[in-house]
């Protein structure tokens, strides 16, 4: 497998070295791995922490900014970051008025999160968490009990975000970033598996001709195999799943919805396009209306080919922090 | 092949359904294949028009906005679009101060965009052109007299677009469009061949182990292969083609620059930031300083894996006009 890498070993370090580069209002510590955004202590809001494995870029670093994230702790590929990142991060955002930990749910992250909350709360910081586990598809799954954390964290991060630059408290922006989480459901599908640097072959075998139902984003097995579908028989399975799901506190086929429709690495943003449009007819056969749509990739699998969707029933508070300015390497938007 | 679509015949017009269901301030007319931004016609600005085959997206739909472009042609995957589709756009956002066709040097575009400024100027619409030829790979290729078109196009539409949009005249605007050609130069990498939905089959041969340097954005050839490369070894190339050429009206090497690092379509965000960190290094060797970078999928060749690297030399008022306000489905800041 070809990588435009220069070593294994260094990929994480080199994307970090690449990220200072390309973005001078981000404080990236590429050794500490650590990236910050550089006002993140002005003002005196609540801060927002997140981090997981690499290999889903731009998650979590590519969220960092004004009306995001104040900083993530990127893991080595597939691997969840050390509580000392963490609680490095921490300390540099910190401004007294406490911080919130977003936490996919696998059991890693899980475990170094909670550890690193203690540490901080030690050294005086006020820690909220909040755990995102959107994936429809499993209960329990190769690195989770129970469901997994996927492409709700992007709405979390937003909506959170934007509550804690307007200057809300941290149970406020702890309660919305919950809110956000349990109104959200993600289904996802592959046509390839994905290479991870260290392994260089492909994380699975998916054969010609098939592909593979609710699947993860390491590569992790999903539902079930099949054989090819169309862009719209997926679609019909996808957002049926997520819209039929029971487990959420929040229906998300009560709507209005914010979707998104998230390529995992390797497919053109042409078909992302087209699936979306049969996501959109899907959602409207339903009933379902779609308040806002975001395409493109930004939950990724590495080189994974598939996409995944993640529905979030919206309601007027969300839709209007998720429309409040943001300006971060991967979601920009504003005045 | 797997391919996230419904058939190989319908995929433009299902990601045109796509684009207008998620952008609903865009005009999409799905059959006629214009892409129209809905208030292009108020506040009488000069128009740009753009377009090329499909299969770069986000080039160019997805540049259409405040800031960018009035309006985007899309042809079939790798097809140049019609006069008429041209013609139609034209006339849909002409103010009547005049509108500039944005042109990627491929002879099927060149011929059809004549071809439609004719017949717009017999309906009274000033048209102004600018071709853009920024690939130094090579000198005439497979469907070019001349250079080819490629990653300056965005530096191209992004600061004409924005001229226009602060209310510069047609001759003001073609004039700092092709300074900003005559500023660049690009350089293309691929790791791997793409697939067209129509074949089904890879383009090309790109064996285990080698990659091709100065490759185009249709998978046509480049200037050589060659045993795998290291990215830093890449960059070295890449870079140091573009500084080195001597085509240029402005040579790119006297700096400062714009930087685009770019994804042809399957190489992940974290291959693409490690990357651009190898980029910035060998610019510092050689003196020269970024003044603005970004980093992403912008003009790619569907799921090919690969990188580009455009550099674009840049005068004060191409940063200003750089960093003025954009909005667009997938170029956004702003206040």
């Amino acid at each position: 497998m070809k990588m435009l890498i220069n070593r294994p070993q260094t990929v994480v370090a080199d994307a970090l070295r690449g990220l200072a580069a390309a973005h001078p209002d981000l404080d990236v510590d590429a050794e500490a791995r650590v990236v910050v955004r550089r006002d993140a202590r002005q003002g005196g809001r609540v801060a927002l922490v997140s981090g997981g494995g690499s290999g889903h870029e731009p998650l979590h670093a590519g969220f960092v900014g004004y009306g995001m994230l104040s900083a993530a702790c990127p893991g080595e590929v597939f691997t969840s970051p050390v509580p000392d990142q963490m609680v490095r991060a921490a300390k540099a955002v910190d401004s007294g008025q406490g911080v919130l930990f977003v936490v996919k749910n696998y059991t890693g992250d899980v475990l170094n999160f909670d550890m690193a909350a203690e540490l901080a709360e030690e050294d005086g910081i006020r820690v909220e968490r909040v755990l995102v586990n959107d994936d429809v598809a499993v209960t329990d799954s190769l690195y989770t009990a129970g469901r997994r954390g996927t492409g709700a964290t992007l709405f979390v991060e937003k909506i959170a975000g934007a509550a804690a630059e307007e200057g809300a408290p941290l149970e406020q922006v702890a309660a919305i970033a919950r809110r956000v989480n349990e109104a959200s459901g993600s289904f996802g599908v592959a046509l390839s598996a994905c290479t991870t640097p260290a392994k260089g072959t492909p994380t699975f075998d998916l054969p010609d001709g098939e592909l593979e139902l609710g699947i993860g984003i390491h590569g992790e097995p999903g539902r079930e195999r099949r054989p090819m579908m169309s862009a719209g028989e997926i679609a019909e399975v996808a957002v049926g799943s997520v819209l039929d799901d029971t487990a959420n506190a929040t229906p998300v086929a009560d709507g209005p919805v914010l979707a998104l429709v998230n390529g995992m690495g390797a497919t053109p943003l042409l078909e992302l396009y087209g699936f979306h449009a049969e996501v959109a007819r899907v959602l409207a056969a339903r009933g379902v209306q779609v308040a806002r749509a975001l395409v493109g990739n930004y939950v990724t699998s590495l080189d994974m080919a598939g996409c995944s969707v993640t529905l979030c029933r919206a309601d007027e508070e969300m839709l209007r922090l998720w429309d409040a300015p943001v300006q971060t390497p991967a979601l920009r938007w504003g005045r």
